[in-house]
């Protein structure tokens, strides 16, 4: 069928092409199905959306990406032929129906993904099986390879390539700032990639763009790498298993991260970068990510299992996530905490500890042994401080920066303790609402300082923690909601009385 | 937030708004989040879609129906607040870790889908969900109640309510077209609703369409089924279970159609037309929806258990649809078939037997016994067809209707028999693609007439079927596909030889 284009200035997400009913009837498809647009020998394959109104019989509206893949001029005739669902489909019904997924089927899925060629409807009820379904560690490994393989690979010219990540949920986890300059200052190539916060309070990303470019090419970030040791960079700008980013979308509407997609997403940019030694954090306890030790130990092992399948060697610290590591939350309050740390500062103690452990651990995996002693030397020696400010300088950032130097939010507010006691919880989830209320990650100077953790005693009208926002409006929000969540738990020392007769009471 | 509107000319389906990046992130929203947009006392939530070109900073599109709903002027400004997501995902969520869904829950998430708060993505999760780990009666009976109620229900003021419903993948089942007005002529009020064809070759409004009109409002229903005793209506004009439009448009596109989701689509209808008695035909066969007897066998009794909870007395038959049922495929065609059956003719005997079997238990669920007979008599005295032609001059076709009058395809191909033998199968999955290349649904003259059907003997170069269809482009690639796909098994009478010694030969 012939039919005139028409430029819609819109991008849906998906290719798309708008039919007018009585067109898409004639080319017997409906709402939903593909057809193949092509112009001057250039093709390209789009989901259907009919209508009677915005497009006139004749014309055949196309939305952002579908003209960019085609380029006819506005009104020019192009062919348009109807096209079958692409053969991936048929695998997200295979596992819909329990299956098990061979390569080649998991390859072309990922494929299809990483071009763009599902549908939303299709990529969600992708993810819906996944979480329902699941996968096998062999499924698993080719769905990472397969990733890997639709992006692009950095391969350096010496090794071995250390590499470290957290899995995240855990609230102020500042310690990638403090182990990759302390890997580094060891002499170990640590290039690592972070994410920005998707519903955290500050990702590794969102903390390091506050005081260097986070936002590198790989050319850029192989070569800093190789001089500096190590590299603080976005994933995001890297295309390093693109499909990722296209399942995410399905994802995070959802608010699932179905377990074989959260452990091949994580795999699958730590061997686009060749790593050789993979050292992960899994902060575990109440509002983490991961509640319980049993479940913690199982994603340690899935993770080292998929590491010997992929020829990664993987070693997993299972944390406490139970509140947040250290005492600062936000992009610019985080780095400021980690930076002082570098300084020489000697608390918070739980953020020096982990880095120190941390660091050790992943030392130890190419080295044998001496790790935390050789970890603790670069921190108290001034030698981490002097490779961390060597990668934020090679980052585009200040040479001679100093945690002094980091502007934090202007608007402050103190909540203070209402009762006497102990403090028995800090719910990481309220924090993170009350620092995202305050503003971050997008105002920079946005979080919140705690002045209190658990175990702590604290006498009624002392301060809690402080909030800070880049702007009065937000802290206000921050502050109302604080008010209103009761984000951390005071109680007497005698938690429950019980009596030799009658009912306990709290 | 304040903003200005801007109207985009595209309807996605979603009710959307497309944000500027740094809009978006300054409200505290990503793509797929939720905004409230609120103008001059009217608001809407609308699904987030970010852009840094489309859309400038300080301006939010607006994209088809979004507009609709808020109606401010180009330009205008609008007020824009995060909004959380519906309810309705943490039910989604619910079903997709196996768990049992509450009445409230089930409402809950049937009026957000009714009322199209569900993104593409919620609704895929819905239905993966649903395929996957099922709805027991219970919920199912919540389902189909919430669906009536959050849609058109329409009460008679005689009684009882008799209806009909075809399972459907069976092709040439044109029963309906007989059932309802000998059904009618014995004296029975059948208010009967029908669908258009979605992959196969012809719904029955698709059919009825050929001589009158099946789109009417649900006061001429109400209004000719009590004068005349007996309407074929289009479903989709009527509003019963609008839900039910909203979920097939995310099955579709992944060729699912989960078990509880089919059962609460046929009994949702039934109920809003407040039927008393309801015969089921499930056609059960290969090339069917239903291939065995044992799956036809959990059909009905589904359909008769939810019955039970809903207030609806169910009898199923279970009957043969193996091969089409009569000669007849596509819409024209299979209405003149009809048609010359209530003008007397006695083939094809399928359909006549199936129509008779199929009325007689319906009569009887109302009645006690007699149903054949009766529904003999009505065809054969001619009452049915005098009744027929009150139907089709109420819903403003001819009143003198005759089979004769049916324009069928003028261009025509007869496929021969390659060889002599017995007709051993016809592939149902074939006719439906031959027919639909043939021009059918949306040709009405389009289709196939079958001069053979399995069992029948056939030599040589005799004529196996008659492809019709209304244009020669058309026809070319029926034949074309036709002689590709061999859709009928013709064999000697004996099928393999096996010898004392050695292998058996086909």
């Amino acid at each position: 069928m012939k039919l005139n284009a028409k430029f819609i200035d819109v991008d849906t997400g998906e290719i798309t092409a708008l039919m007018h009913d009585s067109d898409a009837a004639g080319l017997g498809v409906r709402e939903k199905d593909r057809v193949r647009i092509v112009h001057e020998g250039s093709g390209v394959v789009a989901i259907v959306t009919t209508s009677d109104t915005f497009v006139k019989r004749g014309e055949i509206g196309l939305l952002g990406q579908a003209f960019k893949f085609v380029g006819p001029e506005e009104g020019e005739t192009i062919d348009v032929f109807a096209a079958s669902r692409p053969e991936s489909v048929e695998c997200i019904k295979r596992k819909m129906d329990g299956l098990e997924l061979s390569k080649d089927e998991i390859y072309t899925l990922v494929r299809d993904i990483a071009s763009r060629s599902l549908s939303n409807i299709e990529l969600a009820a992708y993810v819906t099986s996944l979480q329902i379904n699941g996968m096998n560690i062999r499924e698993t490994a080719d769905l990472t390879m397969a990733m890997v393989e639709t992006g692009e690979t950095i391969k350096f010219d010496k090794g071995p390539v250390y590499d470290f990540h957290s899995i995240g949920g855990c609230p102020g986890n500042k310690i990638t700032l403090l182990v990759v300059p302390i890997m580094a200052a060891a002499g170990c190539l640590i290039p690592k990639t972070s994410s920005r916060a998707i519903s955290s309070a500050a990702g590794t990303s969102d903390i390091v763009e506050v005081f260097a470019n986070v936002d590198l090419d790989s050319r850029t970030l192989k070569q800093i790498t190789e001089s500096v040791g190590g590299v603080m960079a976005w994933g995001g700008s890297l295309n390093l298993a693109p499909a990722d980013d296209v399942i995410i979308k399905a994802e995070y509407p959802l608010g699932i991260d179905p377990h074989p997609q959260l452990l091949a997403s994580v795999m699958s940019k730590k061997k686009a970068v060749g790593a050789d030694y993979l050292l992960i954090d899994i902060p575990m306890g109440d509002g983490t990510k991961v509640p319980t030790m049993e479940g913690a130990k199982q994603y340690a092992k899935d993770f080292i299992e998929l590491g010997e399948k992929l020829g990664i060697k993987v070693e997993c610290a299972i944390t406490y996530g139970g509140q947040p590591v250290g005492r600062a939350i936000g992009p610019a309050l985080e780095a400021r905490e980690a930076i002082s740390i570098l300084e020489g500062a000697k608390t918070p103690n739980s953020v020096i500890e982990k880095t120190i452990t941390l660091s050790g651990m992943l030392f130890d995996m190419g080295n044998g042994r001496g790790g935390e002693e050789k970890a603790r030397e670069m921190l108290e020696s001034g030698k981490a401080l002097a490779k961390f400010r060597e990668i934020v300088a090679a980052q585009g950032g200040e040479a001679d920066i100093k945690a002094d130097d980091i502007k934090v939010g202007a608007h402050t507010y103190e909540i203070l303790a209402k009762r006497s006691g102990y403090i028995n919880k800090i719910k990481n989830k309220d924090f993170v609402k009350i620092a995202r209320a305050a503003g971050s990650p997008n105002d920079k100077g946005a979080g919140l300082v705690f002045n209190k953790k658990v175990g702590n005693k604290v006498d009624s009208g002392e301060v809690l923690f402080t909030i800070y926002a880049d702007n009065e409006a937000k802290l206000a929000d921050a502050k109302a909601l604080a008010q209103k969540l009761e984000p951390m738990l005071i109680e007497g020392m005698v938690l429950a009385k019980v009596p030799s007769f009658g009912r306990v009471t709290f």
